[in-house]
């Protein structure tokens, strides 16, 4: 699968409200229970945060990723990066990339190292690809991730994995 | 130290903003660098999440709790506690209180557990009480928050701590 890697521009922005709707949907990764409106992704990602996209040559947005501070302050020197590839154009090498991409922008921004806060223990998927740049779990928290909903509910655990940059 | 506790209300918030604000001064614990405004305090501390004040019997709040979700949607069911205790008071039991209170709210609100997601290595106090309730360091971020400015930074170890309350 071909594709390229550039910056979210405005007219990226609605294929990739799709591509975050989409995972949303599928409920196994992301913490939010209902689709984003495009004011709710504008607010997640400001203009002045990196989003780079995975664009094949038809101009489809594949996948994306979010690079940003993980806190503010006194924190903020530590840098977290939200990845999200469609379903149809995974197992391509296109989380591959698009992590590769995260760690060069984010040792760009000079982030002392990358904490992801929330990676749920049933995407082994994910885990083994951070894992293999070097990212480790560092802590796990019992049953922290909902899979089904409020009503019917099965909790997993969600893991911290965390890498440093320096 | 005589005091009792009492949901935080209007009357008691500007205590607690001044409170707030001599620790972010202290510079040693909140990741905040600047001051919050009364507006600020009151986007952090909406009025159906509760914060519980230890109020001596002058009616001066000497410190306070924020009991609140962790997270949201799939993550929601984890609760986080933010305290905060002057200077003045502490070292008498005060924060013993606020956490006996917060662990009984937190598990009213129905909190499968409690997560803390920076707890200043340094902080030695604080993560003695903790574990005193038996809250375990789960993780820790390498240099994951700064002391001094961001000018002359210090940065020190930031831990993840963690109780199951089911």
């Amino acid at each position: 699968m071909s594709f390229e890697l550039r910056i979210m521009d405005d007219a990226l922005r609605p294929q990739c409200l799709g591509i975050f709707n989409r995972i949303i949907a599928e409920g196994e990764t992301y913490p939010w229970d209902d689709p984003l409106t495009r004011e709710d992704l504008d607010a997640l990602y400001p203009p002045h945060e990196p989003v780079w996209c995975a664009v094949d040559p038809e101009g489809t947005v594949l996948g994306f990723v979010h690079i940003h501070p993980n806190g503010f302050g006194r924190t903020e020197h530590i840098g977290n990066c939200g990845y999200a590839v469609d379903a149809v154009a995974r197992g391509k090498g296109i989380g591959r990339a698009l992590v590769t991409k995260s760690l060069e922008v984010a040792r760009e921004m000079g982030f002392a190292g990358l904490q992801f806060n929330a990676v749920v223990a049933t995407n082994t998927a994910a885990i083994k690809l951070y894992e293999s740049f070097g990212f480790s779990i560092i802590g796990t928290i019992p049953g922290g991730f909902r899979l089904g909903s409020a009503e019917n509910p099965e909790y997993v655990d969600r893991h911290i994995m965390f890498l440093a940059l320096q």
